[in-house]
């Protein structure tokens, strides 16, 4: 059973991310190291003991839809109860509406505790947290009055209705319609598919955030506004009033996530209404619905990636949980009698090693991430658009990168089990299944990694990009001035591929640059997992390198430098100079 | 749905694997090019348009065990019937006892088609072949008689029992018992788990082959004995009798292969009998049964690698058909109003290139290791001991190479379809539930591995892997040689890879002969991606040499060359350098 990696977490915090200074620079508010100790801890308790044991009955049994109703499994409602009655709702939110004010970095560090421990369970609180930050920046007073405060306690769920079935990543092609209402509120209709907790019974009311066009709205992604949808209407005095007309129509059968919900909502059918729409209130300005959406998912795209994150410890800690019980024959230079446990066999140790460096690159990436969002938020002026710069160029390579990797290291954790891992009663498999969405939802990888080369590299004439490199570079010399033996040939290493790195980004710069958007489109996806194994190797490092850090780090960064990181190459090479053959073969795909 | 891709697996067994040379030079008996058209286009068409509309239905029904029966999803009993009276069960088997004779390499061809239409129907000829694999080489002439005809034509089905809870990978640890009848036959005791199609409804009979120990047998693998336990007894006359002590106590929830019953069974707990056993029969001698599994194994491994092949096919196909339907976006160079199709999205042709040629690489490396097979039944002597050697150095690499790119090119299968693939009915995810066991079944892929670098780089001293690496050299030289610009750089990044296999194994070499074994087995994994990128590499040229080939084969093999084969690179590095940061690293792993 998962067991929240509180201390790894913390020294990532502290010592990678930046948490450290930042409190010592008074960035944080009146946040200090105790409050940040206690809650990392009872975050941990709460994930490991109330929602781990969960899980995987949970996952067994589903959540199941009749008649526009969605009932969650066995305990989640006492379990969410439970949650929300702790806080944990909040933690990020603006504490006018009751929310914590806690920095982006500790909300990030109990989102991967509750993914880890179920990511089913995780998906309720993350969409409402994107909701309320879309609120928090876009709505009225008039709306964040009525609605901020129970959605910070988490009495009320929140959604993001974007998808229909013509348009997932392309949303300038969605049709779901508002019309301007006399009273000034509007009217919606139409279908929303692949809707997270768009309905359960874990709450009373259900506020979903939906993408809609008006009548008179230009084309394309210029022409969405950003409704407040509430699944009953509010009362003055902040009691449910009547039922909107808003409708669960079905939820789909999924690989995994079994617990959370995915729902096609209906809007405006008339099943609860006259048929005059369901009631919705603009949220932003008209036509400027898609601006508002992004607020929300850039935090959105980062949890996602701490999904990955979670799932990838949380299948490591079963694996190696297995590999320390199991025995099968005999290890190098076993002499017992008997088997081998095979956390002894040097082919299972790589496996082992594989899953827990990668677990931990992917973590420092993402919280690294969510430094930059606090430093934006502590910053004003030149120094608040470097952080947000730096939010904005490393939001994608956490989103894809760790999504890649929690699905790579919970099907390493299959592997490990053997013929147990092909059972869905061991609970290996679950998190296979659970970690692939990740690698799709909130921008599919793909479009992530078209959006760190298109949009991200170019930030301030790649300045952004070079600062951070810089950075990385300092990392790297504080590397080869140490003179810790356990560390290898991780210098080196490490190096070799921040030249990679740079090289692949200057070639990346000149094919944009020069026009030549199809070489950089097709070597989007290859360049971002080469930024992300140098970054995350870089980290490994100052993980290992921090005062308050023991020699295994150490080891552990030099396993990933010796062992996984020589990728770097063939994906430098690959972004340099794989577009051509890709777009001769290419030619033979299509029907 | 998927369609049979005959003309592809035609060519790649006439100018790949080596068909076309061996029908020429009257190999293969009195087999003509005519006979094998007319074999593989009707495989196709029984794939195609009976097994593979069963596919989905039958994942989603699965197989149900209750009291000891097991009743197999909806028509699966018909499409049994269907197939076994096309003759399609004993296409390899001996003609003696109604066997077609037919080469390996049809066999696999067919194999291919079979399990791409549907794994988990694929599954009950594979275990059946293997069973009536081990009985023609090592069951007596009685037993034959009695049980190879009904085998081969597939009126009854055949099963192998070889893991218990406690012997995995490790079968030394199996406790299952014989002991000797008055009679000459023996008695059966045990509990027998993932047993592939133990119980099913689709045949009167089962016969299984299950390993045990006799009372004074040896500890260790040199004390087990093979025994064939049939469901029920067989007359002298050739009809069924009493219903021997064995019974499928339960069957598994597995990830995929839903259609596929894995059966805990249990043998002589007196639910049919007196408590006096199961009756059994020995099959060869007294405790040489692991040489006699080993026997059906070699080829149950070959045929667990066309499994990847097929399912990788199969994905790569869905995901195709998915990509020239599916508009999102605007891909570069659209001029057209409206959205593109996403095949034309160069990121999306970078999955569906790579689907693709990992897809042909491993078929080309799987035909090749059947082709070795058949002429190591087509020669004597030395020539037979060449290709047996042959054909036992390239079935690990078959085996554990194909399964994991079927994984892999599943698991992109299911991001070409984004949202739509994490759902069920979408039918992209099936193909990742099913592969994944794969990499597990048969013995595990770092099993296989460490086959290949301590048993197989061994074999003749060193000659019989230098031996394929020159034929690998040789047609590097053709490549080399052709003037065809189609080949882009594939001829300079193809011989560097082969320059890297050699390293590798010069390395590999090394280490097992001065006995750092740990280090070998740290290597073996990364070693056995390096031999099958490489080997597979090679073998899209020799695809696109021939002279029945077209330009897109050549373009492909470029692909292949300059955007996929630099990881083996890194992973000689890995494989030179890797085992000490290892070694170093693993010491936190252990409890």
């Amino acid at each position: 059973m998962y067991r929240a990696p509180v201390a790894e977490i913390s020294h990532t915090l502290k010592s990678v991310a930046g948490l450290s200074d930042a409190l010592e620079n008074g960035l944080l508010g009146d946040l200090g190291e105790d409050l940040v100790n206690a809650i990392l801890e009872e975050a941990g308790r709460f994930a490991s003991e109330e929602i781990a044991p969960l899980h995987q009955p949970g996952d067994l049994e589903g959540a199941k839809a009749t008649d526009g109703s969605v009932t969650m499994p066995e305990g989640y409602k006492k379990l969410y109860a439970d949650w929300t009655a702790g806080g944990w709702n909040g933690l990020a939110a603006d504490p006018e509406y009751g929310g914590q004010g806690l920095p982006m970095m500790m909300s990030m560090a109990a989102t991967e505790m509750w993914n880890a421990a179920s990511m089913a369970f995780g998906l309720v609180s993350m969409l409402t947290t994107g909701a309320v930050e879309a609120l928090e920046a876009h709505a009225s007073d008039e709306l964040k009055a009525k609605f901020l405060e129970k959605m910070i306690s988490g009495e009320w769920t929140g959604t993001m209705n974007l998808t229909e079935p013509q348009a997932g990543s392309d949303l300038s092609a969605l049709k779901a319609r508002a019309e301007r209402a006399d009273d000034g509120t509007y009217r919606l209709f139409g279908q929303k598919i692949f809707i997270t907790f768009g309905e359960h019974d874990l709450t009373e009311n259900i506020v979903h955030l939906v993408l809609a066009r008006l009548p008179d709205a230009p084309a394309g992604t210029r022409g969405i506004s950003l409704f407040l949808v509430p699944k009953f209407l509010v009362n003055e005095d902040g009691t449910l009033g009547e039922r909107n007309d808003v409708i669960c129509h079905s939820i789909e059968h999924k690989l995994g996530i079994h617990a959370s919900p995915t729902c096609t909502m209906i809007y405006g059918d008339g099943k609860f209404g006259d048929g005059s729409g369901a009631v919705g209130y603009l949220v932003g300005e008209e036509n400027r619905g898609l601006a508002c959406m992004f607020t929300m998912m850039n935090n959105a795209r980062l949890a996602v990636g701490v999904q990955g994150v979670a799932v990838a410890e949380a299948a490591t800690q079963k694996a190696l949980e297995y590999a320390n019980e199991r025995r099968q024959g005999k290890a190098p230079d076993w002499s017992d009698g008997g088997m081998s446990l095979i956390v002894l066999h040097p082919d299972v140790q790589r496996d082992l090693l594989t899953m827990s460096v990668l677990t931990r690159a992917a973590r420092s990436i993402c919280y690294a991430c969510a430094h930059a969002v606090d430093m934006a938020g502590a910053h004003d002026g030149d120094e608040a658009r470097f952080w947000n710069e730096r939010a904005s160029l490393l939001t994608p390579v956490a989103k894809s990168f760790s999504t890649d990797i929690g699905s790579q290291v919970a099907s390493i954790g299959v592997q490990v089990h053997g013929g147990m891992g092909f059972i869905e009663e061991t609970g290996a498999a679950i998190y296979m299944r659970d970690a692939r969405i990740g690698q799709i939802y909130e921008g599919t990888n793909g479009i992530q990694a078209i959006d760190l080369v298109m949009r991200k590299l170019p930030l301030s004439d790649g300045e952004s990009v070079n600062t951070y490199f810089a950075e990385l570079d300092k990392i790297l010399e504080d590397l080869k001035a140490s003179n810790n033996p356990a560390f290898g040939d991780a210098s080196g290493r490490l190096t070799a591929a921040m030249g990679d790195l740079r090289a692949a980004t200057e070639a990346m710069t000149s094919m944009t640059e020069s026009g030549d958007t199809a070489s950089a489109l097709a070597g989007a996806t290859p360049y971002l997992r080469l930024f992300g194994l140098t970054a995350g190797g870089v980290y490994l490092a100052k993980s290992a390198l921090a005062e308050s850090s023991t020699d295994d780090r150490a080891t552990m960064c030099r396993f990933f430098a010796e062992n996984l990181v020589g990728e770097t190459a063939s994906l430098r090479d690959t972004v340099e100079n794989g577009a051509a053959s890709l777009g001769e073969a290419a030619q033979s795909l299509v029907a």
